[in-house]
């Protein structure tokens, strides 16, 4: 299968694999951001959300989770920051949001993160909620933006002094999607939004579909000598090592991997896994220690491609070789894992199955590469064949044109009080928004920065790009506040 | 029940009376507007929509009918206006709204009508589409919305000249809620909206229960001396005359009632059907003879007040001999009827069980009345009782707040390009944006207007204040189309 089927929003995955999926767990967990050590304050509530509520034939509700931090909040005067959260458990993505964090006091706001339908702890149907595609029928992005909406107005009416707080809505990734999708679809609901790191663009007939990797590759071949070439060299050597029995195995012993190669399908997943190890450090390319997807050092693709400067005369072993000290970059830079399991690739907090049957319906996002301007086997975007693997895991087919339809594709000349903040290391720029549309949707590009890092706690390594996004976001956020206090 | 449960939109309806509605059947019909002899030509097209766009387990499609007229359509140039239809048969829409078929000419336009999905042709599940709330499940105005903005991107993909037309909504009544909405909702898929009677604001908190029949009494009240005083008048005394078997015979035969009043229930319903009457007289209040609902004479509230007249010395029988006088200029314009059907009020172009069905769901709209600002009985607003009654009938209960987070209340700030227009002599006009909300969010008032009158052929008895809204429409049309060509 592809190389580019599907990738999920924070975690690229190569393909569906109908065994591998099925046998994936939808998995969740709380984890701290260890490495900034800050300490995040807030109070867990749940609302009872309508699980459907586009038809009124399924009435019943389910406990959707949201955590409020209050401290520094002004009553009346001061907003809300409201994080629409997205694929994942919303504590992590709470942790993960430093930035919300540290200008709470300077804006007087109250922060919300509200967590995902059919992720973390709000489950519409609890554990059957992912037992059939009937179950699974009710996780999309409209029922999410409802669900945020409803969550909204319901905490301005009831929470004492919210009445009349303007709400800002914030997400990164595929909660920067939701952010800017709330602001276009309920523009009564929150005076503007944040959409960092969000590839609303990434959809059929929007942008090439090979730009993903290409910026992947760009990352790579800017980081170290050969970097990116000799990923691409590493692809037909494991081709060669791993046709006979003795090379799978010196492949799975110089790996360390935990599941041994048994066949060549096996070493296809292989590479798959590998590839996805490039595209997450991509996304994760932080200029200081984090631990966002895995625990790794300051600029990890400097650390990765110091394994990978071999000149052309290198051996496919001694390639290897590289390429496994380099996989370790990403998989063990704590040095406590006694073996590298392929099966998994990121955090537990993600809630990849979620991810998967969004991708086989609305979130269709046409990747591709070609092995010139990429450092990829080449593989071309085939939606039938997507489509087809969606009909056998889920029984439900994508619908490649309806996000188009539904969000305005290209066109967002209606709307207003966005920002698009990206940052050009991040391999999801490719289907962002990096030009201002107009004075009040307008595109902020971070030159060094990789996933949403203007959504981080600061840091004294941070690149001077990253402090003026997040000064003008503040700015923004401050004129927004002052635009709906002038409001009749 | 209330006399102010539920008004279908375009025919206010009392009380959802389970037996009453249960025996009413899903009409439809064609029409034409027999006053205006006006020819329309136009194709009629099926388009495969998805049963439903907001999940994927259901996957069904079904055939929405559509109709093109593009005699006058200039191709690429020339915008499309496009019908977002209402709760009935498209083609007696298409038949009434000969605004559109009179500008196209010099627009250069072409002209759609779609049909509303559960209404006329456009059944989800054929015979079955009314059968429970399980197939009814997918009648609500969101899909309808997401009909149309599929259609629309379907037609200027396909059609060939279409691609850069820019496409216009025009709606009245119901359909002029979707127009704006469908603006609020898809601002890609059309420049603009001209939503005329919509009445966006006749939902819970957002207007006063009692301006709507506040409105009627005062087209009565204005219409001939005493008018509205005596059928203020005439509740009491149907009340009492229908307090014996005589006085049931009486009534019935001083109506020439279809079905005689057997019982003093009958006389509840029998009162009900006299109030309904007069809301819609308010609503088609036309300056010439026209057949909307009924076949009607010029200014029909003057022919109806002309019976009356009386003075404060009337008897109980003389008030109702004027009322039965007054109900045969509406029933019975055109003297065919020998006798008068009170299970119905108007044109069977409507699909008054879907409408009872939307009112079920979304389309909660409180009305109520108190005898003293008004002519009618009083009758507070109760959503529990009518909660209670949709449980009965359809299985569903309406959600109240729903559409005001949905489509953002009052909230229209966000919003560009839409023109809101009002008779005033129109009861929807209570719930009707009848200010403007910023440059381009306007609104446009015809004091002797009433239902949707820009929306009809021009006539010469058209007051002056409907010919210049109509040309302040086309003014805006204009300048809509020019700022689409301009973008970039």
């Amino acid at each position: 299968m592809s190389t580019s089927m599907v990738v999920l929003l924070l975690v690229g995955v190569q393909c569906l694999h109908v065994v591998a999926l099925k046998s994936q767990l939808f998995t969740r967990g709380d984890a701290l951001d260890y490495s900034s050590k800050k300490i995040v304050d807030y109070k867990t509530f749940y609302f009872n959300q309508k699980i459907d509520h586009f038809g009124f034939f399924e009435n019943g509700t389910f406990k959707q989770r949201y955590l409020v931090a209050d401290q520094h909040w002004q009553q009346e005067a001061g907003p809300i920051l409201f994080y629409t959260g997205n694929e994942g458990d919303i504590t992590w993505f709470c942790n993960n949001t430093g930035f919300m964090w540290q200008i709470a006091e300077e804006l007087g706001a109250m922060l919300v993160f509200a967590e995902h339908r059919y992720y973390g702890d709000s489950l519409p149907f609890g554990p059957d909620s992912y037992s059939d595609s009937k179950h699974l029928n009710y996780l999309s992005s409209e029922q999410a933006l409802a669900d945020f909406a409803v969550l909204i107005r319901e905490l301005k009416r009831l929470w004492p002094g919210a009445r009349h707080s303007a709400v800002i809505a914030v997400g990164g990734s595929y909660g920067g999607m939701l952010a800017a999708w709330l602001r276009m679809k309920y523009p009564s609901t929150v005076v503007g939004a944040l959409a960092a790191s969000a590839p609303i663009w990434q959809f059929p007939g929007m942008v090439p579909c090979g730009d993903f990797y290409r910026i992947v590759s760009q990352d790579f071949a800017a980081s170290g000598p050969n970097c990116d070439v000799n990923i691409r060299r590493s692809w037909s050597a494991i081709d060669k090592i791993a046709s006979s029995v003795e090379g799978l195995a010196w492949l799975s012993g110089t790996f360390s991997l935990c599941a041994p190669l048994k066949s060549r399908q096996d070493s296809v997943f292989f590479k798959e896994w590998l590839q996805e190890t490039w595209v997450n450090l991509a996304m994760v390319d932080y200029p200081y220690e984090a631990s966002f997807l895995q625990p790794l050092p300051p600029w990890p693709i400097q650390v990765v491609c110091k394994h990978l400067g071999f000149d052309s005369s290198v051996s496919d072993h001694q390639l290897l070789q590289g390429v496994s000290e380099a996989a370790r970059v990403y998989y063990n830079y704590t040095g406590t894992h006694a073996c590298l399991n392929t099966s998994s690739t990121a955090t537990g907090s993600l809630g990849f199955l979620g991810w998967y049957y969004q991708a086989c319906t609305e979130m269709v996002m046409p990747l591709c590469t070609d092995g010139v301007q990429d450092m990829f086997e080449p593989q071309a975007w085939d939606f039938q064949a997507f489509s087809d693997e969606c009909q056998v895991l889920f029984g439900v087919r994508p619908r490649a044109s309806w996000v188009e339809t539904q969000y305005g594709g290209k066109d967002l000349s209606a709307h207003s009080n966005i920002i698009f903040s990206n940052g050009a290391l991040d391999p999801w720029s490719s289907g962002g928004v990096t030009r201002n549309i107009s004075d009040s949707v307008v595109a902020i590009v971070i030159p060094d920065g990789a996933h949403h890092l203007d959504l981080r706690y600061d840091n004294e390594r941070d690149p001077p790009a990253v402090r003026a996004a997040r000064a003008l976001e503040v700015g923004y956020f401050k004129a927004w506040v002052q635009q709906a206090r002038r409001a009749p």
